[in-house]
């Protein structure tokens, strides 16, 4: 059924590449580096979007949107955050093109700038320098702003929606009066990470903070969603950094506490990005292509009519006329494909798109008032009564999409082991998977592994134990309990 | 009450500055030229969006994002295009930083792209380079997508919301087998604007036809939704274009027709920007701030608790709970001021904002079943049975909606003039006002009239009647009756 999708086991990676590409999710664009994201995956982003929009404004969160358009010098204010970031910076320097005096079109030297302006990798120096204006006194705390934006970090080994030059996120920037509120914050929106990632897109993640080698360029703080992929890496799908007094410092931006103190502000910020999508791809995808969570699929359930000739044709056409419909009123996505294909071309294409439910309906249905409902999640087909469409489609969403989840939970747990040596850790970094173990908390282990082994420490997770565990590299007593993995 | 907002008879170009500073919808970024949105700005922003997102997704449109970033050859491919376009380019030239060995950064002249990279001032051409990969057979159209994108135009004149380098758009790119189905979808377009100003932003426009002289770099035609301003003056405030075979000309994109032909594909693009913010600025503001239409506006009523002491404030508020809440689930946006401003600050505030309504409810109220409703747009108070608020606001609101639209119509049309000669025309330009009257149809009268008098042709009204009319300029019989107009 797969027309040659390439086989999983033995090259994942190009399998990602066909799926992302015959299920219409997304092209490269003409600029080495850059994706177009086609309207199948846009309207999954949009979803995803939604879901993250909707929790942030209902936790007293604000859009808005802030300059592409960074001055130089600005980056170069934070001493981290220029060195996490100078080796990938689109810089624009000029304002005008011109004719050559032939066919051609050169750029205008006379046009040159005289500050060099970055395109935003993120805005952490453009809006703290904005805050510098609008905060004063604790009044104008806290501020609790999100806004929705293309960034660009300069990328030569494109991988659609994991690795592009230019993608979409959403990164939040806020400012409190306390280190005690940044902190929350930077847990809380950790949280909703969390239930963006496993109630929506029905991927299983751990939680926890990042090591200091592995946290964001300017926070003293970066906490983590870690998800485990279909061929066993991790990928991480969210961070939220508790930025500290880093950013008010370099921009100097202070406040009048309620006592009349002038104080540094605290801040914290925090992204997801198109890289979900990918997550999505990667975590739930199978032989036969995507399978898409309900909660974020562009369409949830799609209408395969069977028929031979008009009459028929039209006899399906009516019969699905008031179960479409019935469904589109209790919010179902509903797609109906009407083209000219074979009923196999459609089998097939809906599948590789990944569509929770396929619908079919034929004369013989008709007739017999059922309609045949295939799971995308399992391939399982039933017939079902027409009348009990619209009590059991939803019921049927919602046990694909905790299907969905549960299996990612296992394949998770059967893939993460706890190791006795450092021979039994470097086999299981071979041969894929996650190892939750001992570190003694130094720099030069975490070092020595990724070295060796090419994995990293994914996070510090929330529930750790590192009592009783010993490092898997030096053998010391642990510091703390971490989950290691190859990631992307 | 207005606090020293500047007249805006005398001086609206300051008034309208003061008004976007001071109804905090935004601010000047760092780099010359951008622009901040800020929160209640953006919220606006968000509201016009999602009206017209709705709009073209009913009508069989998708969303999709294209890159940033075009490779400089490519806007050289359309002739009119670069010329259009190429005295306003951002050029991206570098992709490094690095320290220049003492305390500050440079470019890294090692990163030195081989072709420099445009950022987009509009997309058509990198949208056509990959409609040619997706376009083969007469199968494949029409494309109907859209993007909301930011789009880079270098401008040193920066006026927030209406001339800024970068802006916040959406811009539709479609592909169609037939031209007379391209025309269709331009006309379809320019009437969905129409409704977006004025069913949504109560601004009453004149549709019709660009001149050559005025269109798109690179249509055929060009079709525009023209607004008059507070000042009198003229806002662009969307434009639909017929490309005709243009682009696909420039990119080589043909396809297959139903009879085995092959034909260059018909196009059209159109779009709408952040600009419209500062139309409804424009449009509706008075000398106390901003007025928003109800069905844009991101608070529709604002409660101001009146009480002055604990016992009043528990009063006040527990008769607020089920007032709001039935308010609110009537799909009503209401925010409630309880910061520690005085009433009087609070009214000037909100009035600055332009809540469409403020709802005032002290310890009187409370005892007397009532509230108070002030109308922003009359000014009008009104007390009103607590049990009537749930059936009169949302008639209310409708009533402001459809008030601020007549009232920008009966301005408009006191200020449109026909005119018998051209020192009469001269004069209405000069003290402001839109001029409708012949014109002889050559690009030497449309030129001379800019010349002398700055006004332009801002459209040929599809109602347009040139029978018995003369040219204002020449005096021969009229090709077109036009408006005419200083223009924003």
């Amino acid at each position: 059924m797969s027309k040659g999708l390439p086989d999983r086991n033995s090259d994942f990676s190009s399998w990602y590449t066909q799926v992302v590409n015959r299920a219409g999710l997304a092209d490269y664009g003409p600029v080495k580096g850059t994706m177009v994201i086609k309207p199948y995956g846009f309207q999954l982003w949009e979803n995803i979007k939604a879901a993250f929009d909707g929790m942030i404004k209902a936790t007293g969160h604000v859009n808005a949107y802030f300059p592409l358009f960074i001055p130089k010098s600005f980056l170069a204010r934070e001493a981290e955050h220029v060195e996490g970031f100078a080796k990938e910076c689109a810089v624009v320097t000029h304002t005008r093109l011109k004719s050559d005096g032939e066919n051609g079109i050169v750029v205008d030297p006379e046009s040159k700038l005289e500050e060099e302006i970055i395109v935003r990798p993120t805005s952490e120096t453009v809006i703290w320098s904005m805050y510098k204006k609008w905060i004063q006194s604790y009044r104008d705390l806290p501020i609790l702003i999100n806004q929705w934006a293309n960034v660009v970090r300069w990328e030569m080994r494109t991988r659609l929606f994991l690795r592009t030059s230019e993608f979409l996120w959403q990164e939040g920037h806020t400012a409190h009066a306390t280190e005690e509120e940044a902190q929350k914050e930077t847990l809380d929106i950790l949280e909703l990470y969390r239930q963006l990632a496993e109630d929506y897109m029905a991927m299983p993640v751990f939680t926890g903070l990042k090591t200091e080698s592995e946290k964001f360029a300017g926070a003293d703080k970066t906490y983590c969603i870690e998800a485990m992929m279909g061929d066993k890496r991790a990928l991480q799908a969210g961070t939220s950094h508790n930025l500290g007094q880093n950013f008010a410092r370099a921009f100097e931006v202070t406040f009048q506490t309620k006592d009349n103190k002038e104080e540094l502000v605290w801040a914290t910020s925090w992204g997801v990005s198109t890289r979900l999508v990918g997550a999505v791809i990667l975590t739930h995808g199978d032989d036969k292509g995507l399978r898409l969570p309900p909660k974020i699929a562009p369409i949830q359930v799609v209408v395969i009519p069977i028929y031979r000739n008009e009459d028929q044709e039209k006899i399906v056409k009516n019969y699905l006329v008031p179960i479409v419909e019935s469904l589109e009123n209790a919010g179902v996505r509903v797609h109906q494909d009407w083209t000219d294909n074979s009923p196999g071309f459609k089998f097939n294409e809906w599948e590789m798109k990944g569509v929770p439910l396929r619908m079919d309906v034929g004369p013989k249905d008709v007739e017999n008032g059922n309609v045949v409902l295939a799971r995308r999640d399992t391939g399982k087909k039933e017939f079902l009564s027409k009348d009990k469409v619209i009590e059991q489609v939803p019921e049927l969403l919602d046990n694909i999409q905790e299907g969905l989840f549960q299996q990612a939970l296992s394949f998770r747990e059967e893939n993460t082991h706890a190791v006795s040596s450092y021979d039994d850790f470097k086999k299981v970094i071979e041969e894929g998977g996650f190892v939750r173990s001992g570190w003694d908390g130094t720099e030069e282990t975490e070092a020595k592994i990724k070295e060796e082994t090419k994995a990293t420490i994914r996070c510090i997770p929330f529930d750790e134990n590192p009592k009783k565990l010993n490092c898997v590299y030096s053998g010391i007593p642990a510091k703390h309990e971490v989950i290691y993995a190859k990631a992307y």
